[in-house]
């Protein structure tokens, strides 16, 4: 367990994974979550870091991971499988499981991203334009109606005002969330700390006012590019809410303005009951 | 095999899944490929058929194919493994292996779509703007530089004027491709349509010039809506292209005007060689 976190590196010793008795296994750190619900980005990270013992490239470039039911703090099991071991990619499952039962399963396809290529192409319209960090919503670890957000005691939030207004009763009216996003230890952003940010924001949802806790179902993360060092510039936002599921789009910048990350989940929301 | 497809049912005929001597098997179909390449969105299709077997609900409502190496036309042997079995949802890992090498595999959730029920939220601009289809340009079967591409035998491709250039030798300078899709036998869409509607238009890359196959690492498609019937309206667009991979985001939207599908997939694209 992660008790004692020297600091620098919290997110490395929260995602650690070590030998099992079949395969792999970690610890699921109860300070990365909201209430006792680990966060999916910080799980995705998790089995992410578990594919990569199995495959011959360093970098995540893809990464689907299906949520079945939420794990709890602590020990979990890791199941390991390589699918393809090729020149430019190879890929891995993992079955992440606790008490011998699934809990989520991804599939990761590795490559190697080169430092020092530059975009090939970009599409027009660069990151997303954000008020200066001083002048956004911090994301507060006790500050979700008497659920604690353990995540931000680790990752630190931003959340742009024009995109907060859900925090003082007056929600956007639209699936979006802007902000940024940065480890709080100052350890640097990598392909493993993108999988990460691609969900640290709060929901989306909470612009439509449904401010419950938003499950993932399904959430890929795309890595782009190897982000430099600094605040990652995010924004979220969905096309659709309809019979309790919304999906979420995200695009995570890095501080040189590239785009490093995409992602996409499909969560559920509903009505909070009168 | 299907060399003798009644007419009507081409589809899901290609796409049919039987008891094999170890799970499911099926039979890919020649003809719904480009060349001797079997389509992404046939394959996603195919899949997910088979984990329809295996779980309670109706609908895939997310799909998320990792291609490992391209299988040939023949037959497949698919280990289906159920991984959640809830009440609103179920979901199930997807194996599709040929030769004894698993060359796809694919997580899907599914669900309920309830046909009564209209968006909840969505968000502002409706479907994309289109070329009326007799406007459009339709997909050749033996249009690509002496590549075959049998797939439109089957779906009805017509592609906006727009995003056509490249068919001309003025690519657009955009990861982009817009059109109609349906099947040419008048099969109405259906959600495991949709998988093959989200993967049909020619590739996002020819927008840039890139006109070789651009094979997918990682597809991952999300089913919002049951689709009414009559043509598709699906949109493309890409952000980015680098280190020889690019991203596909395609929104298929239906003759009522509402999003039914969301993807994404990144996929390889690389300039020939002079």
């Amino acid at each position: 367990m992660t008790e004692e976190v020297p600091a620098g590196n919290a997110f490395d010793l929260a995602t650690a994974v070590h030998r099992g008795r079949d395969g792999w296994a970690a610890a699921i750190d109860p300070g990365w979550g909201i209430g006792d619900r680990p966060n999916g980005g910080y799980l995705l990270a998790l089995v992410a870091r578990a594919a990569l013992q199995a495959v011959e490239h360093p970098h995540p470039l893809a990464v689907s991971a299906h949520f079945l039911s939420p794990p709890a703090p602590g020990p979990v099991e890791l199941a390991v499988a390589r699918l393809r071991a090729g020149r430019s990619l190879s890929a891995a499952r993992v079955t992440l499981a606790q008490h011998g039962q699934a809990r989520l399963e991804a599939l990761v396809t590795a490559g190697r991203l080169d430092p020092d290529a530059g975009p090939a192409w970009a599409a027009p319209g660069g990151p997303p334009e954000l008020a200066p960090v001083e002048a956004c919503l911090p994301g507060r670890p006790d500050g979700l109606e008497g659920v604690r957000v353990g995540l931000f005691d680790h990752v630190d939030v931003r959340v742009d005002p024009g995109t907060a207004g859900w925090a003082r009763g007056r929600p956007s009216g639209r699936l979006e969330m802007r902000g940024w996003v940065r480890f709080h230890d100052g350890r640097p952003p990598d392909p493993l700390a993108l999988l990460q940010a691609a969900d640290a924001l709060p929901p989306a949802s909470f612009g439509l006012g449904l401010d419950g806790w938003a499950p993932t179902v399904e959430l890929t993360v795309l890595v782009r590019d190897l982000p430099a060092p600094g605040w990652l510039a995010c924004a979220v936002r969905g096309r659709l809410w309809r019979g309790g599921w919304f999906d979420e789009e995200a695009e995570v910048w890095d501080a040189r303005g590239r785009l490093v990350a995409q992602a996409r989940q499909l969560a559920g929301a509903r009505p909070r009951r009168a």
